[in-house]
């Protein structure tokens, strides 16, 4: 029973998430009708990290166990074609073997997000859905001196939506970039695991800083309290981007 | 009676294009209409150039006459919150004060346009109606040394639509470059005015010796033929965006 991992792009604003629900399309329930109809079997895509309604992906990864020995290139070009006639916004970018050893989820060592801000006082036309507008001038440069106290090990309560169903707080935080590009302001975030709203979190608090309200003393003494209502106004999804996972090279066949 | 100068932005996608037409809702009906609602005038607003339903803009740029004596961060401002109010995707990026003898069409000394081909084997998720998909593989350097056979003043009958209204097919083409950045492949155009379908129609041929069906002296040929049935199959309009104009320095007000 061959094992694939898949990359996968979609757009959010599409869907109620990654995970099936009962108050709309998620792109799980997408991809795994896609795989119905082409091989005629109901497994489990099983996805690195779930995302939220209106959380994108560029490089989402996802594993499937399928009965038969397709080709790869097979496996990737008709779940596209399923998805593409069911007008969904999700592509398969490429599948490939996986070893039985491979688990999408908890193989990961590292997941990156980027978080998009579109900082101009005009609102977004063509990143409508895809960018958090904030039209108050923000320092990208503070944000980013700020965003390094947050590098480390902490316990990341004050970061962490209540819902969060993580055993523990505690996380190791290995990149928090900010950088100006023009009108953008774009986020790199970099973690084995983030817990859930984490980057969301994070980044509305780094508004905070940006906008002048909070010094890096704020943002640190937030983190310090482990409360959460000591977190900035929390970053809406649609700025949000699951860019990719590393794993382990032995687990990365060729094909 | 001042004249302002617009910088515009918007999807292509949701609009039969920049001017008013009978089959539906245009980018000058959006923008004309939020200025009637809140200057309480009926001005006509005269873009650079027009684009066809679904190409995009990220700077376009126009101007308008209004009889009272408005903060241009007011114009700016005032027309963005109607035109969001309206649920549009355009977005007014800036406004200033423009001398008399500014119009955005005929005061223009350079037109820039880029066209975005996703160049992948799988479909556009996040890119949906933001570039032209082509699945097989485009060789982008032989694209870009075919294109500099186009450059300088030609005849261009090839790459002009049968419904072309402009005086002369002559133009002189600035710059055509064509670059691979990852899975996408962008064709710069630069000239101080183009025909009409001419960047969609130079992508389409491009494309042709992209994936090796042209060699450049088809390419050459097909321009010397001044014949529009020796052009490619022409690209689709969501994979182009009108980018920015040149205009002379004295033109351009300080606010």
């Amino acid at each position: 029973m061959p094992r694939y991992r898949l990359v996968i792009e979609y757009d959010g604003g599409a869907y109620v998430g990654w995970q099936w629900q009962d108050n709309g399309r998620s792109v799980q329930q997408a991809i795994e009708e896609a795989i119905v109809k082409f091989a005629g079997e109901h497994p489990r895509v099983q996805c690195s990290g779930r995302t939220d309604a209106g959380v994108h992906a560029v490089g989402q990864v996802a594993h499937v166990d399928l009965t038969r020995d397709w080709r790869t290139d097979t496996v990737r070009d008709a779940i596209n074609a399923h998805l593409k006639l069911g007008g969904d916004r999700i592509a398969v970018v490429s599948a490939h073997l996986a070893p039985p050893a491979f688990d999408a989820r908890h193989s990961a060592l590292k997941r990156h997000y980027i978080y998009r801000i579109l900082n101009r006082r005009s609102p977004a036309a063509l990143d409508f859905g895809r960018a958090w507008h904030v039209p108050r001038p923000l320092d990208a440069a503070a944000m980013h001196a700020a965003a390094q106290t947050l590098l480390g090990n902490h316990d990341f309560s004050t970061f962490r939506a209540s819902e969060c169903q993580a055993a523990s707080p505690i996380r190791t935080l290995d990149r928090l970039d900010v950088e100006r590009i023009g009108d953008e302001i774009r986020i790199h975030a970099a973690a084995r695991s983030f817990l859930h709203h984490q980057v969301r979190s994070m980044a509305g608090s780094l508004e905070q800083v940006g906008c002048g309200r909070w010094q890096t003393s704020d943002l640190r003494a937030a983190l310090e309290a482990r409360d959460r209502r000591r977190c900035g106004p929390m970053a809406p999804a649609q700025g949000l981007y699951f860019v990719s996972v590393d794993y382990p090279a032995e687990l990365m066949l060729e094909k």
